[in-house]
């Protein structure tokens, strides 16, 4: 018996494929003959790689066709190429060491960037085998092509692995490492396959078949053969779009976008309105600060499919994690506890100005009723600051976003500051836990299902209700129907996820009453461990 | 009016002398005309600082000796000088500039290390801009002589630089940067002399004179010229040596230990036994994991002035941020939140049972009353694993820190598992407040006195008296007098610190009843803001 953390739920048992490791580094030696020639060698290997993944693109879809066009242009990026061929010239490597060499530069100073820009490392380092593989003259790393349907188990996937993958030929992933927001996790919710992250030893184990629980994070090596069975498709249909308990308890069902084509998916997919909109993402690409009109123009592509329906709006939530080329932070040692959030909107009090400017503009322009709320926020003064700032620049509902513990401990304060707040459970188990979100050796800790982390979403749900105001959850947490009804129970009144999650947890709001969540919770908080409560709320809500 | 965060108590005020930042970055030109005579300046010069530092740790005592000779053994260190002197020959490079680029090599990868290592980085500085100085023939960075009673104003001080100090000259320090766990921080409270640190714009103002109270961080500049004043001297004469409130409630005064030196001045000044000891410093150069015998010899020298009083060994507290040689962790993006304390434990048990044979062993030939605790715990399961683990080793007393925020929310069932806790104050405040310790730029976040933790703190300390079991501190918050009293308080029964502070919160203990530390404490939990709160129990023990 293995376990890890089930990151996509759905139990599903097959015949195990092993994806292949890449050929790991390439020789330094022996100096090419023709170091010219072989230096031209670097630049056609890259763009047959770029044209495999713009190819494999071409049959995918949504999510998966993005990932695997972002991973076909850091393949085609002219600098890793031109530095790989400098390599072989002023270094005599043979190509396929100078690729291995150049990359590594680039993922050295991803990872030092930290944060945000360190989760690219493993996107650069698929590049680089692919690279290699193609120079060797071997078969390129990741997923063989499968011959029956499969539970495929790895180290961990790149995303241009993930992104490729037959959802009717792939029963489940397990992998060793990985983290709950791992790429590997997004994806498979979002494909909707069984998925366990973190299971150590699985690889050693080489288990021929195996029986995967995602929602519980189980992994049954079986004794004997066993037929192979998919998970269960979750009926979806039975929404009626309205988020509430079976006994009318009103609990709204929201999206969280980050662009105007997320914001188009959340109403397709029946969002009530948006619980979290991301507006880092319309600076990422940007060198300077965007104009207040750009940046009101961005915000009403995104408010307009939600004219007279609730939106919050985030403001930027930059820092060394997130880093902004215009506000350029400086390292830190531990980014995520470093200036990130509200702390940068501190010291740049123009740039929040300017942002809250154009949030205003954009709500009056689109007729979204819109709040903003303001990220990392840590104590009452923080909260105080930002409801004033917010309110001043003509925001009707300002809120603060609650992911840092001190700030659930004093959450009965801060609702005398703001008219909302939102829980971020992502950064909220990271920093409840230790346990950095991004490193799966800790991702056994960090588990939105730790009774320490409910308590204290417990204590901001009772701060909500005896001040009667809204407490809503934005973080992944939301997305887990199950944990979606201990949230309930814990008095959260709002519920905001990725689109493709929205009619799910609906319909399984709709099944229990509010009674019945209350019990749930108190189950979960007196639960031992993280795994005893998600499975003591699964067999009392199954 | 400006203000910091106050990281050693008293008010003084005197005339400013701002301490000149180093002359920076040495011109990479022009190319020395023989550069074998040039590179030959490079080692004369480093053994001149080296020298330098080590006449004045002659002159000097304690920490502050200790300190100058580290700075000077890292100015005589071969390989700076080595790689110095082949930046000469290899890049035509000016002797000053080698020994600049050379030492950026080394801070570089010290902060890529994270954590303890890159503390150190300040240190490699100081080094570097010592032997650049003296190559370029100008006078030493730091703190000039001071011909009067003077209030420092500095960016940061170096470790060197606040060593050689005289507290007669020195009225008070206030720093730009740092935080309260700072070098500044801790040499500050050793010499008695009052401390603001991370004054943002202390410089840019540049006040002739300053008024500074090290107890609230509030910096004034006096709008017309006053007669400078030092900080009182404490009164620490009048404790009878028995931890007590003046109504006779105990509290043990222990203090935290490293080293057998450390053990020998904490009885001397009349610690009542080790609240903790911590033992990664007995592993800390050690390329191989000691024998147990060794270990047991090293932790028995430590143990022996406290025959028959009451110690708490702390198992090895490992991790990214303070790397050993023999466990060889990988990277991590945030080493705060990796795998550190029990998790490198539970990833290397044979490690930590031939630790728990060591303190065992140690315990039986000192007769010192040993009970041991594991750092980081985080979840319930661990602390039963831990305490299992030990008393199956034959401990007698099996506890856990409190310093990750999920422990202290389950604090009622950690205590089902093991005899005792201790809180973990500047471990605890950094994941409660997300605010790295070791970050300037969050220090105000990251205090002792946020109501927040202090709520935090109140849960364990309740948690503790329903289980009739034991909750020390021994966090930097035990050394400070008035939080000494808002601790007892919130229930805490002892309180551990570094033995310079024993004394002074001894005296200061007994001069209050229980009732009125209740009473303190309570205004603490709801005040607005930490600065609130120190100020309203500073008025009310005054």
């Amino acid at each position: 018996m293995l376990s890890g953390v089930g990151v996509s739920p759905g139990r599903a048992a097959g015949p195990v494929v092993i994806v292949a490791q890449p050929a790991g580094e390439p020789p330094a030696g022996p100096p090419p003959t023709d170091p010219a020639a072989e230096a031209g060698l670097v630049a056609p290997a890259a763009n047959r790689v770029a044209a495999g993944l713009n190819a494999r693109a071409q049959a995918a879809s949504g999510e998966a066709k993005q990932l695997l066009e972002t991973t076909a242009m850091m393949a085609a990026d002219p600098t890793l190429v031109t530095q790989a061929e400098q390599l072989v010239t002023t270094k005599q490597l043979p190509a396929a060491r100078a690729v291995y060499e150049a990359a590594a530069g680039f993922a050295d100073a991803l990872r030092a960037a930290g944060g945000y820009m360190a989760e690219r490392v493993r996107d650069i380092e698929d590049v680089r085998d692919r690279v290699v593989a193609d120079l060797l003259g071997v078969s390129a790393p990741g997923v063989p092509d499968l011959s029956e349907p499969s539970v495929l188990v790895a180290q961990d996937l790149a995303p241009a692995d993930t992104a490729g993958l037959d959802p009717a030929k792939v029963l489940a992933l397990v992998t060793e490492e990985g983290g709950p927001t791992s790429h590997t996790a997004i994806l498979a919710r979002a494909l909707g396959i069984p998925a366990v992250v973190a299971v150590r030893g699985v690889l050693a184990a080489r288990p021929a078949q195996l029986v995967v629980d995602g929602s519980t994070g189980a992994i049954e090596v079986p004794a004997e053969p066993i037929t192979p069975f998919a998970a269960e498709a979750v009926v979806t249909e039975d929404w009626n779009g309205t988020g509430a308990t079976s006994d009318g308890l009103r609990v709204k069902v929201l999206a969280n976008v980050g662009s105007a084509k997320d914001a188009r998916a959340a109403v397709e997919a029946g969002a009530e309105g948006v619980g979290l909109f991301r507006t880092e993402f319309s600076y990422l690409d940007a060198t300077d600060e965007p104009s207040v009109a750009d940046q009101q123009a961005a915000y009403a592509a995104v408010l307009a499919p939600f004219h007279g329906k609730p939106i919050i709006v985030r403001t930027l939530d930059a820092g060394a994690d997130k880093p902004l080329a215009f506000l350029a932070p400086d390292p830190e040692p531990n980014p995520a506890l470093g200036v990130r959030g509200i702390r940068v909107s501190r010291e740049r009090v123009d740039v929040l100005d300017r942002q809250l400017a154009a949030i205003v503009g954009a709500a009056a322009e689109t007729g979204a009723e819109v709040s903003v709320m303001a990220p990392m926020v840590a104590t009452v003064e923080e909260a105080t600051w930002f409801a004033d700032r917010a309110h001043a620049a003509g925001v009707e509902r300002a809120g603060v976003m609650i992911e840092v513990p001190a700030a659930a401990l004093v959450a009965d304060e801060i609702f005398g500051a703001v008219e909302f707040v939102s829980i971020g459970t992502n950064d909220l188990a990271q920093y409840t836990l230790a346990a950095d979100r991004q490193l799966g050796a800790v991702a056994a800790l960090n588990d939105p299902w730790q009774p320490a982390l409910l308590r204290l979403i417990g204590m901001i749900g009772k701060a909500g209700l005896a001040a009667g105001k809204p407490v809503g959850v934005c973080g992944e947490a939301a997305a887990d129907p199950n944990l979606a009804g201990v949230l309930v129970g814990l008095g959260i009144t709002s519920l905001s996820m990725n689109a493709g999650a929205i009619r799910k947890v609906g319909a399984a709001l709709a099944k229990h009453t509010e009674d019945t969540y209350r019990q749930v919770a108190r189950a979960a908080l007196v639960s031992h461990k993280a795994s005893d409560a998600r499975a003591t709320v699964h067999a009392m809500l199954s």
